[in-house]
């Protein structure tokens, strides 16, 4: 690991409405010396916040263990209410490697971490996606099927039991998914249509699971205040999927019903080199490399 | 002037074939601490040399200077030839703001290291572009009419005195212009022809000169490798032209001839916000900032 190591981190923690709550746990990251907290946002249907941070791998580690023991003291998992999938006050919280380090040595903070919180405050840890130690915990729904509740019935069998800490949820906190992953592409294409049952249609031909792109996922929402029906997507690997296909998919496969494309967005970061593939495609550019792009050579 | 600060700096010289030459010049900026060289390039016909480097304002200064000592020693302007314009050894060297800095900033430091080199060397130093003294002096090719010889015979007329510096060549140096400007994108589309005179049309409409596209230059050359002809342009202003503008322009005036694009190229570098436009444009998004680029946040 060199010393200029960045990793990002991505946790989501539940509470979204109680503001000065939200307030308290993003600036226990926040005053954590070597970080930088780049974005960070509050959903209140969902009940739930995400916030998004950058540092060298010591500090991150420090900001995601000052962030445990603030929601701990905060949220109480018993009164929480809200519509995403969740299991613990602090949910999940994925590392991911930036600069000057790599996916085994994320991984490897990733289960530092997990086993000092579980130590630290007897919190039941599991390990997915790379850092995943068994085949049915890599996917984080597996991890959460049956939410809190559910898991907080079901954690004392031996199939569910955690990676770390004790097969018994803390009484307040729940439990908590950590692990390492690639950066992810959060990317939306609205149709120019109120149905949606088209963006669903169009979504199963664009996700893996159905036979669409490989690590694509999608599914169709209706956007309320735009009147639009949205394929709503991750590509959870932004060397292997494109952004430009994925929008060339949906695009010929709404077609199908005489629909148009009304616009795009993505949602927080993307990585460079994901830019500059789509420059490289539209404009039939046979080499285009993010070495070409003068703030890169600012890092 | 903020200390992190970062200037870039792109200074041709006139040696593209004496391969030792270009090395020891381009040593002398490579052995300057606080700068970095981020590509050069030399060629054979034009018997020239590019250079691209970054540092802090005051190092690119001091490579400048350590520069021009090395080419004022190792280069005869009287011995020069090659087909591109040129009146000096180091023949142009423009200052380009990049990170914590302004164009105003830029313009000083240019106009400070072409005094420093006008006093220590005896050479003649011109001012373009932003850091034009005369009007007559913002265009580069202004300065350049009639080459080095040209200008030596023409040099002690008052409407082509120099800005700083004796009114006469450098017996060996010629004379050197210097001055700020923004980021240029030198872009290239080639089209699916082998006939120049189509590349040439094309390329009327799209220059500004021509009532084309604002801060376009634009110019018809032959591949001679490829057979193809290519519309070469340079974008002076990215913040005002986009790249797919261009690129969308070359292709409905090719389309005129039946002739569509085969391909296009980004020569060098090119800021990220051009690259993070294209992308907008071609996946319809109302919004996508550089700051949505996660690279952009380890800078």
């Amino acid at each position: 690991m060199q010393e200029n190591a960045v990793v990002e981190c991505v946790p989501n923690f539940s509470e979204g409405r109680r503001l000065e709550v939200v307030e308290a746990v993003v600036n226990s990251i926040k005053s954590t010396a070597g970080v930088k907290v780049l974005d960070y946002s509050s959903d209140k249907d969902h009940n739930r916040s995400v916030v998004t941070f950058i540092g060298n791998p010591g500090a991150v580690k420090k900001a995601v263990l000052a962030m445990v023991e603030k929601a701990k003291e905060l949220i109480d998992m018993e009164k929480h209410q809200g519509q995403h999938p969740r299991i613990g006050a602090v949910d999940v919280i994925p590392f991911i490697p930036l600069k000057d380090i790599g996916m085994k040595e994320c991984v490897e903070l990733a289960r530092e971490a997990g086993r000092e919180i579980a130590k630290a405050h007897d919190i039941p840890v599991y390990f997915y996606e790379e850092a995943a130690l068994k085949p049915q915990h890599k996917n984080l729904a597996d991890i959460r099927k049956g939410n809190y509740e559910g898991l907080k019935a079901e954690i004392s069998k031996p199939d569910r039991h955690p990676d770390s800490g004790p097969s018994k949820m803390h009484p307040t906190f729940g439990a908590v998914v950590i692990g390492a992953r690639k950066p992810l592409i959060a990317f939306n294409v609205n149709l120019a249509t109120d149905k949606l049952e088209i963006a669903r249609a169009v979504a199963r031909k664009l996700r893996e699971k159905d036979g669409g792109l490989a690590c694509v996922k999608a599914m169709g929402v209706m956007l309320k205040e735009k009147n639009l029906a949205q394929v709503s997507m991750n590509l959870v690997d932004y060397e292997k999927s494109s952004i430009y296909a994925a929008y060339e998919l949906v695009r010929i496969e709404a077609a199908r019903y005489g629909v148009d494309i009304a616009g795009s967005e993505l949602i927080g970061l993307t990585p460079l080199a994901s830019v500059v593939d789509v420059a490289r495609y539209y404009l039939k550019m046979e080499k285009l490399s993010k070495d070409q792009v003068l703030e890169y050579h600012l890092i």
